[in-house]
């Protein structure tokens, strides 16, 4: 999938990925070039909360010996979000049409393209990590869907947060497999249910510190079973990260962890005819330029 | 307001509060004749849970020396929800109508009475005590209106749970002022920032206990300033606790401590023409039979 345009990794960027390693949960800094992690000097109860062990630190704690990535089991960035992770809907325009299309849009009053930001959330139990099995119940629903997302960790939170100093608020970045059952997000008007379902959170490989990337114009694409589906730029953003900081902001005292998902590019599965919807057994990778891919396969409930 | 039909309040209902006492929190029995309250044995951190710290205990912890309720300041029961509060629209017959004809009603598709439940959230931060101010914002909306709501205090969680099973999940009971920003519920089509503005969540003033109440026929009201503007029944739900808990738990595995407000009845300002929203200096009393009377006032941000 990388053939168009070759992911960008260098060394300079921080990446802070949490795993487990002998039976522990860990903190650490990724070498992508040495395929290496290096864990932070954390207690085990700081390490419990992730990355988010990190926010409001001066400086990193010292790092101990690399391990190999092959030998530890990587888990999500933010493995519980303290509170139900805020999302934003049809945010890019091409998926706006292609979702008011679908006939799932059960919020689309006002046409295709939002006239202001669409903001719902999803239980933070959903999070599962990369390589973690995203399950399909057919009892419950026969219409999943993937949807590729940068997601922003919050740093420093406040309430009345302009868009000028939106930026400042956050600690950095990851990736979100916003995974959606069209047919309950349809049904229950509110899309809270169809978001949240078990194991529909897919995030990692890790997190970048927010220095590392430009947001303006990096890549995100999706494959599933490496088809190429979704291929877009977070600087196609319909409203971009600062209005949605400040939107939610505006009344809602955002918290530091607090995870924002910003919405996904057209190719979701409802976006094909007939649509594609995921099954047991397909592989889904969510790549985004200097972050790195997020990979997870959908697996059967009690299988 | 008690008029029409007096509250029942009887000494073998269970009414656990969590309150500051001593400048620490504390959770109790109430016993309402008396107006005392009996501190749990309980250690601090447990007690920093709340009501919750009770859940999954197979009885009681011994009590302490009664204290007045006047000399204590009542906190929200379950003071900081693990995550972002379930909620239920248009849950009442009467409310169903009045919001579609309001204007405000951004997920309408299917007309005034929904054919599914509308679920959506309100994040943990929003919840109050009683007594607790309600803060307008009058830079951010100038539509906010109050909602009496039964809310359920989830005891046992669990992913597919049947409709005849459900009630075997319910701890306790309490009482949730959904407080609403209308414009904003309106302006971003998904309900969540319009309900999650800061101290929109006013709870208490204690929670029951589930066998303590019968809420397929439990008396619900609110006034504003004295003036009667809600009275039903929480037998009158659209759709009620057992297959709210079961269209939740279908595929989002519930929590211990959960907590899920089931809707409100009509009588919410927008009800009316003009519609009467809340103002700084308004007193909202809710009031569910076998409960208590939740109590706010609503003040201005920065004053």
């Amino acid at each position: 999938m990388n053939q168009n345009k070759p992911i960008r990794e260098s060394e300079t960027h921080v990446k802070v990925a949490t795993y487990q390693y002998n039976g522990q949960r860990h903190v650490g800094i990724v070498d992508v070039a040495s395929g290496t992690v290096s864990p932070l000097d954390l207690s085990a109860d700081e390490a419990q909360r992730g990355a988010l062990s990190l926010i409001g630190r001066p400086s990193l704690p010292a790092t101990g010996a690399a391990v190999a990535l092959d030998d530890v089991r990587l888990e999500a960035p933010v493995p519980r979000p303290a509170r139900n992770i805020f999302c934003v809907g049809k945010n890019y325009f091409d998926h706006a049409h292609e979702f008011s299309n679908s006939g799932f849009d059960s919020s689309a009053a006002k046409g295709a393209v939002p006239s202001e930001p669409i903001i719902f959330s999803k239980v933070p139990e959903t999070v599962v990590g990369p390589e973690e099995t995203v399950l399909i119940d057919p009892d419950v629903s026969e219409a999943i869907d993937y949807e590729a997302e940068l997601a922003i960790i919050i740093g420093n939170g406040g309430r009345g947060i302009a868009k000028d100093k939106a930026m400042e608020h956050i600690w950095g970045y990851t990736i979100v497999n916003d995974v959606t059952a069209r047919d309950l997000q349809g049904r229950y008007s509110q899309w809270l249910v169809g978001k949240s379902q078990d194991t529909f959170c897919p995030m990692g490989p890790w997190a970048v510190t927010a220095d590392e990337i430009d947001v303006a114009d990096t890549a995100i694409r999706c494959t599933v079973n490496g088809e190429l589906r979704q291929d877009s730029n977070t600087g196609l953003l319909i409203f971009d990260i600062p209005t949605i900081i400040a939107t939610i902001s505006q009344g809602v005292t955002l918290m530091p962890g607090d995870v924002i998902a910003t919405g996904t590019p057209a190719g979701v599965g409802i976006g094909f005819k007939p649509p594609k919807y995921l099954v047991p057994g397909d592989v889904m990778e969510v790549e985004i330029d200097g972050i790195g891919t997020l990979r997870n396969t959908c697996g059967r409930w009690g299988a």
